[in-house]
């Protein structure tokens, strides 16, 4: 899996809609990846992306993008739902065929529920595009250690 | 492609979770199952289900079900994005691996775009369990022959 000092994967995901391309290796110098398994899921809309718009810590953190295995469509609309105004400066992208999961390696087994293999639950903290630390959680889906309050401090 | 007479294929949908199955060969008597491309694209979002929705002679056809290939968690909020309090009756069913998708052989090749494949728009008049009538968008994405003025008259 994705450790200290690797680079990000040079490989484009998508914001807003299918062929809007942004790849996070070019140009993501300093921030912050969070890696969520399911847009819509309880545990991703109710908990973990809440806790990141709201912790005041927030905007010290750089560029902030969220990052799952779900199309544009999906993507753009979650984003609205959790943060209409795009006030948080939070970034929505897809990773619709999981290319850029899989290079991370935090790729689980999710096919038999949800039609395609996730993300496993993650925050990694970039520094001048390399990896500063990864949190990864070790049942995939729970919200413990890659949660705001552990990340942000 | 499915035709006059065909069957419902024996296979499991989801219904507001990934878990919860709902199997159209045995629950849908008499009704309408229309297909769409994708939740929450602005085809589908913005003409296609609206036009059902608002169209005066609903319900009059008996159960509606939407469905598309995306996971239950996905399809559980468009519902609510485009119908809040299920209001029209109309019911929105994942097809997460597209097992349904294609044994209907309404599958569209997406997953450059989408990450997953996907399928073509369609309306299937359903009677006694048996294909009354279908109609599928000749581009997979139009609204056109699927539209709710069309199918609805």
């Amino acid at each position: 899996m994705v450790k200290v000092g690797d680079n990000i994967p040079n490989i484009d995901l998508v914001e807003g809609k299918p062929d809007a391309k942004v790849n996070l290796c070019k140009e993501l110098g300093s921030g912050l990846i969070i890696g969520v398994p399911a847009a819509f899921s309880p545990a991703c809309s109710d908990t973990h992306i809440p806790g990141y718009i709201a912790h005041s810590k927030l905007k010290s953190a750089g560029k902030v993008f969220v990052v799952s295995v779900n199309d544009a469509f999906v993507m753009n609309a979650w984003a609205k739902s959790l943060d209409e105004n795009s006030s948080s400066g939070i970034r929505f992208l897809g990773d619709p065929s999981g290319a850029f999961t899989r290079a991370l390696d935090v790729e689980f087994e999710a096919a038999p529920l949800l039609g395609t293999n996730r993300s496993k639950r993650y925050a990694i903290v970039v520094e001048n595009g390399k990896v500063k630390s990864v949190d990864i959680e070790p049942d995939n889906i729970g919200v413990n250690v890659s949660a705001a309050d552990k990340i942000l401090g």
